[in-house]
């Protein structure tokens, strides 16, 4: 076949070999169905917009852009490192969380997808090894995939774990309340998984992003805290600490943060120019002066909101949930895990119980980074209220029953 | 010598390949000195804080956070493709530019750094043959350097010119006041660059950053436009339109876009999902109601004002500068280029003249991917008012008479 020079690309064959790696997620699709005000989602790892501190946001921009020199800070180029004050007081909150640090060890992120994906990008060759719990966050997945890392599970159980983490550059995980399947990671195990890390090289990447969302028990010491316990001192901890304003304050305002050695931080920032010179000056201002006023107050208006829905989910999932589904409790966070019975695909009761129910979740493959999972599923208690939760789980153990009737 | 395990981790033996890459830019480091109110800055794209409108962003904030609606759209997760309303303006905003596109071929960026990173991100594998003016824009080479390009000079009279872009993969230019060197590419330019570009599979990435910001002459149209005319559809263009509001309205508000053919934005949606999963969708919100109630007023505050500007700092540097200094007069954006003698060096000057003169400017070696570029220097008129550019110069100008005297 002749081709006409000048005709329609081939972009494909134009695009980078990475850009193969680069496949939709399925929960990003489901977020446009949240239109549609007959469906039920349990998708989406979403705050409900009822609790965003509303006032104290309005307070802030209105403070900000009314005073010319904060307004001049927030409409012009700033820092790639991100705003001073807001780095400071990260500072006091990570010291408040065990991890003693200074402002040169903090970058603010567009959320803490990016910092996930600027971590990557420093730290990840092609084929290098990196682990991470099977189900993982599905987010973390797709921003360290682009970098083509080989997967390999992360199991402290494993008889060839130690062996494993001498040949792996990182290890990903969400140690509180994870994303997806809601468990935390015990003191013992935290110790048990520095253990393995120093070893060898292998870099830890600590996703906070649910950690203040703890609605029992105690606050458990963060990785890279007791790592800096152990080594005497941030500089020689070997710990990367991805944070998030996007659970506790409002995600559409992009703050994230990362707390690093400054060896790390200083490549981190060169990372970000690159990517995007800074993030938003007025999110990040904004953010500052809401914290500033207020976290401690504000994650308590969100816990006992967020912790009733958990137990309406539970309550409802006991009481509609056909015999062979399983789930854990989780201690907080925004998901509960659901185990099916063997042989059920989560892919096929999805789309099963959109079309016939209205309720949507997200199906397990999207967590693990070979696409097995299929007996899994994620579901999220935050976004619904109680009555809207017993209802989508009423639907949800009426589709699970219908299909393990077509099994049978 | 007996390394102890849990000891200080040897990051530049962690850290991936493409992290060697990432070198601080001098630009970035200048902008620190800022704060000294002694010191004169030439250096920077910077807009002047006193035309940021912040009338109209004052209200457009309010408006959005008053209205339940809309604050819930500004502070919830967004879509990774950017906010809907600001995309159809762009549309239109595209439309008048002579490019026919509809808004599924519109992103939302992170500024229009973040479109070049992501740009990049789809199309560039390491080794890839990348061509760009000598000079050129210093964000462009930081944001595609990471991806491990080969360089290539974009220049359309070598006599090698077809040879070279046949084996191209892209090339990068800003056709109008280009940054560093105020240059517009002529419209038979564009036609040869356009005639280049097609005769094998180069992609274009067309930076159209100072675009609006012309004070004298004819708009010329996009390279965008011009192809779309030719293969008759963008779905069939090779080249990716980078637009951004950091000049316009303001940078500190992280708005920026590409259009491309649907089949280039369903992978760039994907790389910025993984990025950062979406941009700020309060700065969205926020420059959609400020560019959809007058942009062209905004524009034509900024014009009037950057083009007396610019010809004070022609006037001052036809005063002050020695002979044997050079540049070209640039018909708008915010850059005057400097050549200075043979055998003088802009970095060695720039020590000089900050030390002993309190002026600063970029030195030309920012500007070239191989580190050349020692005789030349890039001045911003747009941060400084009529009598700091007629200061600055007459500093400027004495310190390089001084470093004549030395150098004879």
């Amino acid at each position: 076949m002749v081709v006409e020079v000048g005709s329609a690309v081939d972009w494909p064959a134009v695009f980078a070999e990475r850009t193969a790696r680069m496949q939709p997620s399925q929960i990003r699709g489901f977020l446009k169905l949240l239109g549609d005000p007959e469906i039920i989602s349990f998708a989406g790892g979403i705050p409900d917009p009822a609790l965003f501190p509303v006032e104290p946001i309005t307070d802030a921009a209105n403070t900000i852009l009314a005073d010319p020199s904060l307004r001049n800070h927030a409409l012009q180029y700033g820092p790639s490192e991100g705003y001073g004050p807001l780095r400071e007081w990260i500072v006091g909150h990570m010291a408040r969380r065990g991890v003693p640090c200074a402002t040169g060890n903090v970058v603010i992120t567009t959320g803490s997808q990016q910092a996930l994906d600027l971590i990557a990008r420093v730290l990840i060759d092609a084929g290098d090894l990196v682990l991470t719990t099977a189900p993982s966050y599905l987010g973390a997945i797709q921003a360290l995939t682009i970098y083509g890392p080989r997967w390999g599970t992360l199991d402290l159980d494993r008889p060839d774990a130690k062996a494993t983490w001498r040949r792996a550059t990182a290890a990903y995980l969400v140690p509180e309340f994870s994303n997806p399947d809601g468990t935390t990671l015990s003191l013992t195990d935290r110790h048990r998984l520095l253990d393995l890390a120093t070893q060898g090289v292998t870099v830890v990447i600590e996703d906070a992003a649910y950690e203040a969302l703890r609605f029992e028990g105690n606050h458990l010491p963060a990785l890279q805290g007791l790592d800096i316990a152990r080594c005497g001192s941030i500089e020689d901890s070997r710990v990367l600490y991805a944070g998030t304003f996007s659970k506790t304050i409002a995600p559409g305002l992009r703050v994230g943060w990362i707390v690093a050695p400054g060896a790390v931080v200083e490549k981190i920032v060169l990372a970000l120019q690159a990517a995007e010179l800074h993030s938003s000056m007025l999110d990040q201002m904004i953010v500052h002066q809401v914290v500033a006023a207020g976290f401690d107050a504000q994650v308590a208006r969100l816990l006992p909101v967020y912790r009733q829905r958990r137990d309406a989910m539970l309550a409802a999932l006991d009481t509609h949930m056909p015999a062979g589904v399983t789930w854990e409790r989780p201690a907080g966070g925004m998901f509960v895990w659901l185990t099916l019975p063997e042989g059920m695909d989560s892919l096929a009761l999805l789309a099963d119980s959109l079309a016939n129910d209205k309720v949507i979740f997200v199906p397990g493959t999207s967590f693990f980074p070979d696409g097995s999972g299929h007996r899994y599923l994620r579901l999220n208690y935050t976004r619904s209220d109680e009555a809207t939760i017993e209802e989508g789980i009423a639907r949800l153990g009426r589709a699970i029953e219908r299909m393990m009737e077509v099994q049978e």
